[in-house]
C-alpha cells in the first residue's frame, strides 16, 4: 500500500480536526480515527466515522432520557446478556463507517452482506488504480482434499514460482493493454493524441479479478459483527479474513465491553443440534454413547468431536 | 409533554458534554441535541445522535482519501446533482437517531418503513405512561367524501364535544381499568398487597391507540428523506405529518444542502408519465388537447391539471 | 373466527381451481391453500401462494440447470449441511403467503420482523371488524416474578371474572363508541342521516389493542424460520405462539426436509458460549467444575444447567 | 451461449412438468418458462419460478379473501392508480426468480441491487466456464466526451480490430493459466498427476472481469421494477441494458397490466423539480422564461428542454 503524498496530507488534514461535540466519543476509536491500516499486498481499511458507543446499546434497549445507566458494571450485565439472548435491534443504533482498499475478487465476495451502504470506486468514471493483489509464498495452498471449498498443503519451489509469475505477468500485461485500449495511462497522460481511447466502462473489462478496488462501506454494529462472525472465522478464505481481522480490532477499540461478550458467545462459541444435545448429556452422564446409535452422521459426529477436541471419539 | 424533573436532568446532562472529536460535526444540529421538541399534545421529536453532515456525501460518492472537495460550491452541485438523477448510495452514508414520543396509531403508520433500527418501549416489561393523544377541536375532521382515506369539513359544536369527551373518557377508563388488572399504579405503586397483577404483556391489550408510546429510531438520510417525502406531504394524516414537519426543520440544520434539493426537486417536484408528458408537450405548443383524445382517466386529467394550477382545465 | 358467506365462497372458489403449471408443486402445501385455520378466539393463518418446495434449495445452491439433483437423499444430506451451518441464501430461494387476522398488539411484535412484505387491512380507508381478543381462563396469566417479561401463576376466581369482564365490556364499549363517532355502524348502515362522521383515520385511536386487524404477509424461508426460531419458542408470548404453531405446521407440508433439518439443529438445539463450553469439556471429563471457577455469573450458570437438564448444579 | 446436451435436457425435462396447482398461474410467461433466452454471446436468462400475477396486487391492497375483484377492468383500475400514486407494498406480492449467465463485470453493477436473493457459482468450490464477453464491433464505443460515465462515438477499423484482439487474449490466456495452476482442464481431466493444483479460490483471481459467472436471482415485482426502471434505462451500460430488455418482455408476459402501467408512469415518464415546474407553467401560459430568471443550472435547463424536446430553448 503505497499512499501519494497528497493522499497523506488529505488523511493528515482530518486527523488533526478538533471538533466540539455533545456526541459519545469513543476515545480509543478516535486516535486511530482516518488511518489506513495495512492490509495484504497493496490493501488497507480506515475508520472514517462513527456513530455511539457501548453506552448506546444500553440506552436504547432501555430507551432512556438519558446516556444508558450511571454505572459501567450494569451497562456490562446488560450487554452481555443480550448478546447471549441473540437481542438484535439495541447493536444496530451504533453504526461505523470504512473506506477500504481491496481486491475485487474479495469485494465479490464481501458485497454478498447485504445490509450494508457501499460506495464503490467507479471504474466507468475513473482510471483504476495500478495495483494487484499478488500472495506471499507462504499462501500458495493447494486445493483442499477433503474440503471442496478450501485450501490444503502448501505449494513449493518451482511451481510456486511459476504460479507467482503467472499471477504478476497476466495482471500486468492486462493492465497494460487495458492502458493501450484506454488510450491513457494510470496517471491520466493521454498515449496517442490521435486516437481516441475505448469507453473506460467496456475497457476495465480486461482487468484481473485480483486488481484491486475501493470503497466506503458503513453498517451497524449488529451487521458488522454478523460479517465479522463470518469472515474473521477460521472457514472464510484467507485473504478476507486478514480484513478481518483488522475490523475486529476496531470493534475492540470503539465498543469493548460488545467485543468482549462478542468473543465470548460467539467467536468461541458453538451451536448444539438437538441430537447432539443428547450425546453430550449422555457423556457426561458417563452413559456410553455411539455413532451408531447417535442418528447423526459420520461427518456430523466428527464435527461435534472435533469441536469439543475429543479426538479418540472421532469415527 | 410533561417531562419529569429526572428526565430533564438527564437532558441537560447530556447536552452539557463537551467531547472533542476529529468527526466531522454539524453546527446547527449541535445545538438542539438532546432538545425534546414537542409535537401533538404529549409527544416530541429529540435528536439523540448523528453521523456525517453534507460533505460526506461528497466525500463517499468521490470515494476520496479526504473530506470531500475544498469549495462549498463544488459540494453543493454534486449533491444536487445526485438528489436530481436521484442517486441512493451517497445519501445512506450519513446516518441520524431520533428518541421519539408518538400514539401508539401513528406508530403503527411509521414503522411501515422498514428500512430503519428501531427499540420500541416495552409494554411486557414496563407499565405504559399515563398519556393519550387527544386532537385539538380544529382538527376534528369529518370523513372525506371525495376521498376515501382522507379528512373532510370540520366537525363542530356539540358532536365535537362529544367526540372529544369520549374519546377522553375511553382511554382514562381503560387506562384505569389497566392499572386495575396490573394491581400497580403507573408510578409503581401496588394497588391490594394481597392480589396478584395480570401479566403486563396481557394487560396492555385494553390500551386505547392513542395511547402514548417511544422508541428509538434510527436511520440514514437516504431512507429519512424517503420518510418526509411522504409523510410531509398534503396527502399523509396530519398527525404524522406533524412529527415529519419537526423533523424536516432536523434535516435543515443537519445538510442544508441536501435539504435545499430534496426541497426543489422532491418535496416541490413532481411526477409526468409518458401520457402526461405529451399532453404538456402540446399545451406548450398551443395545440388543442382534451381528454378524450389524451387517454387519460378523469381522475388522471384532473390531477395532472390541478398540479399545474390549471383550474380553467378540469373535467 | 367468523367467515362469512360471502368470504367461504371466495375461498372456495380459490381451493376449486386447477390450474396446470410447469413449476414445482408442493403436493401437501396444495391440500390446504386458503384454507382458514383458526387462531386464538377470532383469528386465523391462510397460506395463500408459495413459490419453490425442498428441491428448490438444493437447485439455488448448486446454481443447477435442472431440478436440483435425481436422489431425495442427497437433497437430503445438502439441505441437512445447509441448514447445519447456517447458509442462509438457498433458503432464501423459497417464499410464502399468508393472510392472517391476528390482535393489534400481536399484529405490533409482528411487524418487528422486518424482512417481510406486507400489506395491512387499512383503517383509515376501511371499518374495523368488530371483532377483539379476549384471553381464555386458562391462558389469565399474572405477571412473573423471576423474570420482568414475562408471565407466572394463573389468576383465578373472582380476580379472573373482574378482569375478563374488563376486557370484553371495554373493547365493547370503545367500538360502540367507534361506530358513534363515525356515524356508521360496523356493516355500513349510517346512524344519523343528519350527522356528518368522523374520519375513519381519527375515529380508530379509540380501539383497544386487541381489536383484530387482518394482512398479507410474505416473507422466504430463511426469514420464516427466524420468526418462528422466535415466536415459537417458549420464551415468545403465548398469544403469537399460537400463530407460530400452526405455521410451523405449513412449513412442515411444505418443505418436509428442510422443517426436519429445523427443528433439529434451531428449534431443538442450543448455543454455548466459550466459557460454557469449557465447562461442558470439564465435566465430560469428570473434572470438578463450579461456578465460582467457571468465570460465568449465577444467571449464565443456571441457564446453562438448566438447558441440559441438570437440576443438582443450580446455584 | 452453448448449452451442453445434459443442460438442455434437464430444462426439457422440467419443461415438461405438468403439475397441478391450485395456485394463479400466468398463462404467457409459463409458456418460456425454464427457456434459456440469449443475451449478448454468451449470456442468458430463464425464467425459472414465479409467484402471483395481476390478480395477485389488487388481491393484497384490498387484504382480500378472494382473487382480487370479478372485473379485470376494476383491477386495471387500481394498479394504474396505485402505479402512478407510487404505492409500492401491494407490487412486493409477486416475486420471480431467474437463472442468469453474465459477464463479471456486469455482475458487480448488478450486486448492487441488494433488495434480492442470490445464490451465485462458486468459484471457490468449482471451476469457471471457459466462457468471456467479447463486444461486437457496432457495440466498441469510445469514452463520451460530454458525459464522463458514458459512450461516445464507435471506434473503427484497425484500432477496433487491435482492442478485439487483445480481449480475446487476454481472456484466452489467463483461462489457460488459471487451468495450468489449478493442474485441472476446464471439464475436470487433471494435467499433471505429479502435481497439485492451486486452491480454486486463489487461482480464480487471474481471470478477467469479462469471464462468465451464473446465478439464481429472485426478488419481488417492485424490486424488479426498480431495477429495470434504471437498467432498461438509455443511460445504462449497453450490457446490462441488453439483460434488462429481455427480462422487461418476461414482465410483460407475466404481468401484462402492471407492465403497461409501469411504462407510462415510470420508463416513459419523468420528473420536474418545483423550479422546472414553475418554467414550464410559464411556458404554458406563453410568459417569457429564460436561463437567467429561472433559478436552474445551464446543465439543468438543457436536461429540461431536452426532455421535451424544445431543442431551440438550448442553453
Amino acid at each position: 500500500m503505497k499512499l501519494t503524498k497528497e493522499q497523506k496530507k488529505e488523511i493528515l488534514d482530518q486527523q488533526t480536526q478538533k471538533n466540539v461535540t455533545k456526541r459519545v466519543t469513543s476515545t480509543e476509536l478516535e486516535k486511530i480515527l482516518y488511518e489506513a491500516m495495512p492490509v495484504l499486498d497493496h490493501g488497507f481499511v480506515r475508520v472514517v466515522d462513527y456513530m455511539g458507543d457501548d453506552t448506546s446499546i444500553v440506552q436504547s434497549a432501555r430507551v432512556s432520557y438519558g446516556k444508558g445507566t450511571k454505572k459501567v458494571s450494569t451497562d456490562s450485565g446488560l450487554i452481555k446478556y443480550l448478546m447471549r439472548h441473540r437481542h438484535s435491534t439495541p447493536f444496530e443504533m451504533c453504526e461505523i463507517k470504512y473506506h477500504i482498499k481491496l481486491p475485487i475478487f474479495i469485494a465479490r465476495q464481501w458485497i454478498r452482506h447485504r445490509t450494508a451502504n457501499v460506495n464503490e470506486y467507479s471504474a466507468r468514471y475513473s482510471i483504476m488504480d495500478k495495483e494487484f493483489y499478488v500472495p506471499s509464498k507462504e499462501n500458495l495452498a493447494a486445493q483442499s482434499t477433503n474440503n471442496r471449498q478450501g485450501r490444503g498443503d502448501l505449494i513449493n519451489g518451482t511451481q510456486a514460482d511459476s504460479i507467482l509469475k503467472i499471477l504478476k505477468e497476466d495482471a500486468e500485461r492486462n493492465y497494460q493493454h487495458y492502458e493501450e485500449m484506454l488510450n491513457e495511462k494510470y496517471d491520466g497522460t493521454i498515449i496517442d493524441n490521435k486516437k481516441k481511447g475505448l469507453a473506460r466502462e467496456l475497457a476495465r473489462m480486461n482487468l484481473t479479478l485480483n486488481s484491486y478496488t475501493q470503497w466506503y462501506w458503513k453498517t451497524d454494529l449488529l451487521n458488522l459483527l454478523n460479517f465479522l462472525a463470518l469472515r474473521a472465522d477460521s472457514h472464510a478464505q484467507f485473504e478476507i479474513r486478514e480484513y478481518a481481522n483488522v475490523m475486529m480490532n476496531t470493534v475492540k477499540k470503539w465498543v469493548p465491553i460488545s467485543y468482549d461478550a462478542f468473543v465470548d458467545y460467539r467467536v468461541g462459541g458453538m451451536e448444539l443440534s438437538a441430537k447432539g444435545k443428547i450425546i453430550i448429556q449422555k457423556m457426561i452422564k458417563g452413559e456410553k454413547c455411539d455413532i451408531e446409535s447417535s442418528g447423526l452422521s459420520k461427518r456430523e459426529w466428527n464435527e461435534l468431536m472435533n469441536s469439543f477436541g475429543f479426538k479418540q471419539h472421532l469415527a
